[in-house]
């Protein structure tokens, strides 16, 4: 039974490991977290231009949202080159998760993990069989060629995170092609989810949406580069139509808010700041990695706007001591394939990165 | 393939009996349309309240809304003297409606027809098969004891609307209560939806809200009452604790965004606003009921906010006059049970409701 009471509560996954929520970014508590290091979005904020549309809105609030997101759809595939047809809009990428899965069914699956957890959530409701494929700490979590062997005509679907979460690793270029093909050949739905791609410089080369095939779905949010988890604004892109008409069919029609198409629209112009955003991020993502090296912990190199990072110290300790200094952290050792030890933090802006690194070298001095 | 073109966009069923879109309220188009008559809600718009609130919220787009709704919920279970722990919260009811079918799996389901089509659109997702109780029209659609037949140890769900979208009767108290006993006894989910309930006038003797039970669920939204289709905020209310699990399981925990939670909020406290804008809506419906029966139109005899009417004239003929005028009514012929001459129609202002007879007035002069 779901419970109001704050024992139930589990913020960063540190207090108690059977709570239902183990995602970063829980804001509800008493007030004393500062600076929340637990959620990857954007430090940089909502784009002026998106709060002025949300402002905008307001005098559309007591209409239906378009249901067919039609003018927000225009706009995405007048940047991402593609029809709006191919585009299908959620209530965020968590939304179209479970769309998918509702609408095509797998009865089996192949996870490589760790991952993300909605994907096994949305798949084990559906009562898919999963089979898990390791990504190996020792070899930094690199998505290996061994996954090939995994994708059988017994298989129904794949979801890849690219780049991944919470490694923040990127999967070879190569690779991905082959997995793509093979997904082709054994006719198996391939969800490729770069909800994270924007943040690596790499869209051009790294993204499937230049590569549709009839088999491939890609997922994207707003949320996360555009800095509006708020609003909840994802999309998908694929060009399978009968698969695109099983998704609109599996779910209600208004699921996208009036201020979210409306904001939506108004970021996508926003390129000089995405562009300043990714260059600020990735020089922050060196910073971090450097600093948490030189205060002994291992670091996953990272090729995103978020860090895996470890330690031999385990439990809540970590967690609980940055708490107490304001700051959240991402405790990761509820992700399958990870274990106790695992911390994940996001790349924010230069002076609240200062900050944590002051404070984990305070720490770790005591 | 879902498409964009002008003319997959079916605005009011009237144009495209074959369109994926049969519901009111859709507002792309040419911007011919003034006034629309084809969404049941409330006409006075969102409370003052709600727009503050909405204003205030842009702050914290940048943050995950809270996945567990806790103050919204609290607010709510004070409102309706519930524990918040019986309460889940949904972008929409709509978003509920698939998620309760997907959590319970139901086989078999009765739905009493003419139904808002969502119920049927997210079991036929699911599998399930379905049983359709025939309302009558020479019985102006109410609901009849025969219903309880329908209810065997075969059937897995129910889904009631009280008042009925779109024919707008009541359910008779007593009946409503012998097919929740049926229910509780054949271990049927009983699927109760009352999102035009605040409109009657009649909350508190109708509602199940104050009689919970282990196998019923109860529907209602903010949608209608407050008049904030666009934010989408619904909820649902349920004694049963498994079943609370499941719904919550059944999907993506950020489902309701950050301006719909604190909107929400807001505008509970609105009661002198309910009151007025029922009142009102209730006056106002005898006004049009009397203008319909003038003209020579056969009137169903509503009880909430919206009212059913029919004529010999079929086809579009009536919706197309009507938008010429710019004014939008909903063409019901594609609902099931119903056919052609059925139309439906909010009430709306005086001065509106005005306008719309005069103008009916007028085009039938002709």
């Amino acid at each position: 039974m779901r419970s109001v009471t704050e024992k139930s509560v589990n913020c960063t996954g540190c207090e108690n490991k059977q709570a239902r929520y183990t995602h970063g970014g829980d804001w509800c508590g008493d007030g004393s977290i500062r600076l929340d290091f637990s959620v990857n979005i954007n430090p940089f904020g909502l784009p002026e231009s998106g709060r002025k549309a949300y402002i905008d809105s307001i005098s559309r609030l007591t209409r239906y949202p378009d249901w067919d997101c039609r003018a927000l759809r225009q706009a995405l595939g007048n940047k991402l080159q593609l029809l709006p047809e191919h585009i299908f809009c959620g209530n965020g990428a968590a939304e179209l998760i479970d769309r998918i899965v509702r609408a095509l069914h797998p009865r089996r699956a192949v996870l490589a993990v760790p991952a993300f957890s909605e994907y096994e959530r949305a798949l084990r409701v559906e009562g898919c069989e999963i089979t898990y494929f390791p990504l190996c700490a020792d070899k930094d979590f690199v998505l290996s060629q061994d996954f090939l062997e995994f994708l059988t005509v017994e298989t129904d679907m794949v979801f890849l995170c690219n780049p991944n979460n919470p490694t923040g690793r990127l999967i070879d270029r190569d690779l991905l092609f082959r997995i793509q093909e093979r997904c082709e050949e054994q006719q198996i739905w391939l969800v490729v989810d770069e909800c994270f791609l924007e943040f690596t410089g790499k869209e051009k080369e790294q993204s499937l949406i230049g590569r549709l095939a009839s088999k491939t779905i890609v997922l994207r949010a707003f949320t996360k580069i555009y800095a509006m988890p708020g609003l909840r604004l994802g999309y998908l892109v694929c060009g399978n139509g009968d698969a695109m008409q099983r998704i609109f069919q599996a779910g209600q029609c208004w699921n996208v808010s009036v201020p979210a198409q409306s904001v939506g629209i108004a970021v996508l112009s926003e390129e000089a700041y995405v562009r300043e955003s990714v260059a600020c991020v990735q020089r922050e993502w060196e910073f971090l990695m450097e600093g948490l090296r030189t205060e002994g912990f291992g670091v996953v190199p990272s090729e995103t706007n978020f860090i895996l990072f470890f330690s031999r110290e385990t439990g809540g300790g970590i967690c609980g001591r940055f708490a107490a200094k304001g700051i959240r952290i991402r405790d990761c050792s509820d992700f399958k394939g990870l274990g106790e030890g695992y911390y994940r933090i996001a790349v924010r802006t230069h002076e609240e990165n200062e900050e944590f690194l002051a404070v984990l070298h305070k720490l770790w001095e005591v």
